[in-house]
C-alpha cells in the first residue's frame, strides 16, 4: 500500500488523465489483494465501516447540509434535492445496508458446477471477481456506500465517481468506508473516490484507464446512462430505461388485475420497474377495461389511451405514438386494447426496453407462451412489475438492473459482479 | 422469409454497407424465429445438413480445388494451404461434427436455477439465445459448418464472414447448411454468409450492424483477433494468444512431470493450449531440470533458457526478455528456474495471457494455492495444458476459447452462446 493517498495529491498539479491513470493502477493492485481476501476479512471491513458511519452521523449531516445548501443556491429541483438529502434515518439505512451486504454469502471461490471426465480429470467452475469496477453516479450519496460495499464483498476494487452536487457527502462517506477497510487490514485503494468533479474524469473512465477498469456501472438519469452506453470502451451493466408493460389477458381475474395494475403503476412511479403501459385484451375489454382505468384515474393517475380506452371514461386523453415510447416515471400511464397475447407481445417487442413485463391471466398456456417469448430480463406471471429489484429477488442489495444480454441480466447483485475460472484436477493425464 | 436470398443481390450494385445492414435485419428476424424453434427442428436441420454435405462431397472437393489452386498461384505458405485443404476425411469430419452438435443437449429454455420467495413468488432463471452472432474467420472452411451449426443449436442467427482464399469452399458448405435448414422449415437467414470478400464488410460487422449484431467471434491469427478486439463496438469472445505455462514444483513426481511437459509442449505445437514456457522450482532443479530439458531437446524441441537451464545442457540457447512474452506455436520452449510457487505465479501474472496454466506437484496445499491465485480461464493440477478444449471438457464442440472475464470464459460451447432471463410466477402478488 502506498503511504500517500491519491486524494492527497492535487489534481490541478497533475492533470486529470494522470490522476485517473494512477487510480487505475492502484485499483488493479488492490484488486489482486481483494481477490484473495478471506470472507471474514471483507465482512469485518464492512461491519467496521457501518460502525464508523454511525459514529460519524453528525459530520455526515454537516457535510450533507453544505451540499444541500449549494444545490438550493443553484436552484436545483425538488426531486434532485430529495435524492441528495440525508437524514438520520437514511444514514442508519446506509449503515444497515453495509451490514446486510456483510451477511450475504461470499460468491468468490464458490463452486458453480463440477463434473468428471472419462479420463479421470475433475473439472470445477469456480467464481472469481471481475477485477476493477467503475461506478458513475449522480446525486444520491448512499450509492457511495452501497456500490463500494457490493464491490468489496465480491472481491472487486471500486472506482467511484459521484456527482459534484454530492461531493461533501460522498467524501465523508468514502472516508468512513476506508476507515473500516483499514481496520480490517485491507488495502485502502479497494474503494477509491475520484477526487475531482472535472467531467474529463468520466471520459477517462469510459476509455478504460489503460485496461485497469473492467466494467462500468452508471447510476443516474437517462442522459448519463446513454452517454456511458454509447462511449464506453469497456462492458457496461445498465438499463437505459424501464418501459415496463402489464398485459391483462381475457382469462385474467379482474380483482387480481386491478390490484396488480394499481401496484405496478402507482406504488412508486419513479422506479425503473414501474409500469408505463397497460395492454388489455379486447376479449375482456367490455368487463375489465373500465374498472382498471377508473381505479387509476380515481387514484390521480393520468391515463392516455387509444380510442377504445377513451370510450370508457371521459377523463382519458388521447395517446400519441410517442406515448408508447415514453417512460413517464410519473403518475401517467398509456393504455391500449390489443387482440390477445400475440398482439400484446408484438407491442412489447416494438416499444419495450427489455426490462420487465407482466401478464395477468388464469390460463397457464397463455402465460407460458408470454413468459417464453417476451425478450426481457424479467417476465412475470400474475405479479407486479415493481418486484424488479435485487432485494425482492432475495439477492440482497443490487448495484443496478441490466437489460443487456451479456454476463449480467436483471438485478446485478454480488454474484453478478463475479466471473469464473475452470479448475482442473488431474493425476498426470496427458492428451492423446 | 424473403423470396430473394441476399446472396442473389449484386454487392457492387448496392454497396457493402447497404448489404451488411440488410443482412443484419434479416438475421434479427431469423433470430426471433430461432429463439422459439423446438430442439427437434434445429436438430433435424443439422442432421439434414450433414447428409447434404456427404451428398455434395464431389462438388465440395471441386470448389476447394479452385481455392487451393488460386492460393498456390498467389504463393501462399504451406501452413495456410494445409488449413485451406479439404479431403474426403475432412469433409466426413465436418458432417460428423454437425451430427455431434445435433446430439448435444439444447441449452435454450433450460432452467439454470430456481427458488421461492417468502411471498410465494417462484423465480426461475431460464437460458435464452444471445441473438445474432458474427463469426469472422480466415482460411479454414470447416469453420463455416462448425460455427454455423453451434449458433443454430443455441438458437442464434449467424453471420459468417470467411476468408477470401476459401470463398468457393465456404459458398458450397454454406449452401449445404441452408439446404438442411430449409428441409427442417427453419428460416434460410438463420446462417448467412457475407457475399463479398471486400474488407469493408468486416468494418461494418465491427460497428455492430445498427444493433443487429450481438457478439463477434474472431477465428484466426493474432492480427485478426487484435483488430477485432480493438475495433469492435460489440462484445467479443476470443483469446489473443495462449501463452501457457507449466510449473514443475519441488514436490512434483519426476515421471509425471516429464510426461506432462512433453505432451503440453509437443503433442501439437500450433494449438492455443500448447505450453510455451516451463517454470521449474529451484528446489528440485538439481534432479528435475536436466531430464525435462533433455526430453524436449531429444524430441527436436528448441529450448531457450535462463542461466541455470543453459548449465544443464549445451544445446540450450539463451532466453531473452522477449522469449517470456512469445507464443511460439512451434517446437520451441522457454525455460526458467524460479523460487517456488510464489515466483512462478509472479512470472505468470507478468507474462501470461490468462489462458491456461498447469502446476505439477504432489503437494495439495501448493496446488490449491496455485489454482486459487492464478488468474487464467483454465488452471490445471497434474494434467497437460493441451486439455484446454471444449471437446476435452465434455462440452461438445466449441466456437473458440475466451480469455475475457465477461459472460464466457474458457471454451465457448453452445451453453456459452446463451444468456438467460428471469421468469417469475405469482398468484397475484403486489409489492408492499
Amino acid at each position: 500500500m502506498s503511504p500517500v493517498s491519491i486524494a492527497d495529491i492535487s489534481v490541478d498539479r497533475r492533470g486529470v488523465a494522470a490522476v485517473m491513470a494512477e487510480m487505475g493502477r492502484r485499483a488493479r493492485a488492490a484488486a489482486e489483494r481483494l481477490a484473495a481476501a478471506p470472507t471474514k476479512q471483507k465482512d469485518a471491513a464492512l461491519l467496521a465501516a457501518a460502525m464508523v458511519i454511525r459514529a460519524n452521523v453528525d459530520d455526515i449531516l454537516e457535510a450533507n447540509a453544505k451540499d444541500v445548501a449549494a444545490a438550493k443556491e443553484k436552484g436545483l429541483g425538488a426531486a434532485l434535492l430529495d435524492r441528495l438529502l440525508l437524514d438520520e434515518k437514511r444514514i442508519e439505512a446506509m449503515a444497515k445496508g453495509l451490514e446486510e451486504i456483510a451477511a450475504l454469502p461470499d460468491p468468490v471461490g464458490s463452486k458453480i458446477t463440477e463434473w468428471d471426465r472419462p479420463n479421470g480429470l475433475h473439472i470445477e467452475r469456480i467464481r472469481v471477481p471481475l477485477g476493477v469496477i467503475g461506478i458513475i453516479y449522480e446525486s444520491r450519496p448512499n450509492v457511495t456506500a452501497d456500490a463500494g460495499a457490493l464491490c468489496l464483498k465480491s472481491g472487486n476494487a471500486a472506482i467511484l465517481r459521484g456527482g459534484s452536487e454530492a461531493s461533501h457527502s460522498n467524501r465523508i462517506i468514502h472516508a468512513s468506508l476506508i476507515e473500516g477497510i483499514l481496520a480490517a487490514n485491507l488495502p485502502e485503494d479497494a474503494i477509491q473516490l475520484v477526487p475531482t468533479t472535472d467531467r474529463a474524469a468520466v471520459g477517462e473512465m469510459l476509455t478504460g484507464l489503460d485496461g485497469h477498469l473492467d466494467v462500468i456501472v452508471p447510476r443516474g438519469g437517462k442522459s448519463l446512462v446513454a452517454r456511458v452506453q454509447t462511449e464506453a470502451r469497456v462492458p457496461v451493466f445498465a438499463h437505459l430505461e424501464g418501459l415496463c408493460h402489464v398485459y391483462v389477458d381475457k382469462d385474467a381475474d379482474l380483482d387480481m388485475a386491478r390490484s396488480i395494475v394499481m401496484n405496478a403503476k402507482l406504488r412508486r412511479t419513479g422506479v425503473c420497474g414501474s409500469a408505463e403501459t397497460l395492454l388489455v385484451d379486447e376479449a375482456c375489454a367490455a368487463t375489465h377495461l373500465a374498472p382498471l382505468v377508473k381505479d387509476l384515474l380515481d387514484a390521480g393517475c393520468e391515463v392516455r389511451g387509444d380510442e377504445a380506452t377513451r370510450a370508457v371514461d371521459a377523463r382519458v386523453t388521447a395517446a400519441s405514438e410517442a406515448d408508447w415510447n415514453t417512460e413517464y416515471l410519473d403518475a401517467i400511464i398509456s393504455v391500449r386494447v390489443v387482440k390477445g397475447v400475440e398482439e400484446a407481445m408484438r407491442h412489447i417487442a416494438r416499444y419495450g426496453s427489455h426490462h420487465t413485463e407482466a401478464i395477468i391471466t388464469a390460463n397457464q398456456k397463455t402465460a407460458d407462451r408470454f413468459l417464453a417469448t417476451v425478450d426481457s430480463a424479467i417476465v412475470l406471471h400474475n405479479a407486479s412489475t415493481q418486484f424488479a429489484d435485487g432485494g425482492e429477488f432475495g439477492m440482497g442489495a443490487e448495484i443496478g438492473i441490466a437489460t443487456g444480454k451479456f454476463h449480467a441480466r436483471g438485478p446485478v447483485g454480488v454474484e453478478q459482479l463475479t466471473s469464473f475460472k475452470y479448475v482442473v484436477r488431474g493425476a498426470g493425464q496427458i492428451r492423446p
